[in-house]
């Protein structure tokens, strides 16, 4: 049996119960590291060990995606769990796993938890009033998609909020002409993760470019900081307020930016506890 | 201190680990019976019991509502939880309490969980891929809404997944007339829950009047059942195959729909693991 266990947005006590009592009755216990990369390792290893005295197996992007079989092939004799930050389902990695234990006829369970998509709920937005969730990624010099930008359009002009969720770089490659010469596979740059400030820069220059009136510097929005934490910071104002905010004032990773629909009465009164 | 805890999908097991140590730390347990109606009272009372020896109070809606004064004085001076099915921002009711203990100055910390709203995801349809949400209500003879077939609509004109929460009926007033008669307000009909196939009937009403085409016999959809539960019951077909179904083939409530946008390969590969 696969057991895919939600961790939740937070530290390591976010497990539910009854991931934790799954845990108890496995032989190996991975722990997914490329989307948890914020995730304490060893604040879960030292939770489990309490618990259970089990070792915690560090599974990399590659041995999620490539070394599945090792994984899959544990859980067709024994228990075996896969722990994921947020839910096991919001990565599309995690359902071509479940179909590939399926395929194998391995019993797969999975364990739900919290993910920015519902714990977005926190800034005082109603969930049932949020579009079509947006990715916004790293503009470069040569590469600047804007495909969400019509997205964001689309939820604007029927009044409804929109989630934007941020680019995190983990395991670029170096591109230091000696690791290149040298045909080094294994240098990566240190992970980058996009910060709200950023990503509102960046809806403000794909205004300029379209204007469309979608994400003017007018245009409300809340920034969204390591949600479901102990260091929760929102910041609610214009696109243009919360692209000028300083990095000390919202805190490190993760950020994700929410640009507000028609506001109800309601909703406004949760904002404004967090107005810059 | 107030925290709201959400409790997830399942059961009484699905409370995280810092949900149960905030319990631990509380004078007072309050558990909302108005949205976790299908909670078992009992199996959460038996956990809490069994980590912390206390008591549950149940919560219905008009203490929550109306006499939530009674559960913020006593947060004022002590630590208090409320613990809520899914998680704890999904209903309106636990913003506007957040409030009157912010407006009050008593310090709230939420606890996230797991909600339909993320689990959804469990159908493979990828949540980045959804529309706006709609709610589905019950017909009645003289009161047909739909104003969710346009949200339908504008979501399917996107491409996008909808899901559709359907519609729970509690507490509401007896019509006897013996009991009208006798002035008797505390009598209440048996809770009714809206079934996959009722939703999928209904839809299929409202297009026959509307004739856009965004609920037609052949759309496809979901049903949804007891989803995060160990009866969790999927089935994928059309919405009048949907229609259909015998109730004993999705078995009891809760149930949710989901109409599905244009789908992408890998979603397809999920969804068919679960084909009426």
């Amino acid at each position: 049996m696969l057991f895919l266990i939600g961790l939740g947005l937070g530290g390591a006590e976010d497990i539910t119960v009854r991931g934790m009592r799954a845990i108890e009755t496995c032989t190996k216990v991975y722990l997914e590291s490329y989307t948890s990369i914020l995730k304490s390792y060893e604040e879960m290893q030292t939770l489990i060990e309490q618990f259970h005295g089990k070792e915690l197996i560090e599974a990399d992007r590659d041995l999620v995606e490539q070394g599945s079989d090792q994984i899959l092939d544990d859980a067709a004799t024994t228990n075996v769990a896969l722990l994921v930050v947020g839910d096991p389902f919001c990565a599309t990695t995690h359902a071509d796993f479940f179909l590939r234990a399926k395929e194998r006829g391995i019993g797969v369970s999975v364990i739900h938890n919290a993910s920015i998509m519902n714990a977005v709920a926190c800034t005082g937005l109603e969930l049932y009033r949020f579009g079509q969730t947006i990715s916004v990624p790293f503009f470069t010099d040569s590469w600047r998609p804007d495909s969400f930008y019509e997205k964001l359009g689309v939820n604007k002009a029927n009044k409804l909020h929109t989630l934007c969720l941020l680019d995190i770089k983990t395991k670029e490659r170096s591109y230091r002409l000696e690791d290149i010469m040298a045909g080094r596979t294994d240098v990566f740059l240190k992970p980058r993760y996009m910060t709200a400030p950023v990503a509102a820069q960046q809806l403000l220059e794909i205004e300029e470019e379209k204007g469309e009136g979608w994400a003017t510097p007018d245009t409300m929005a809340v920034a969204v900081c390591r949600v479901g934490t102990e260091t929760q910071k929102l910041a609610f104002g214009t696109l243009k307020q919360i692209s000028e905010l300083d990095e000390d004032v919202l805190g490190g990773p993760l950020h994700s930016l929410v640009v507000t629909g028609e506001v109800h009465e309601m909703e406004l009164k949760m904002l404004e506890l967090n107005k810059i």
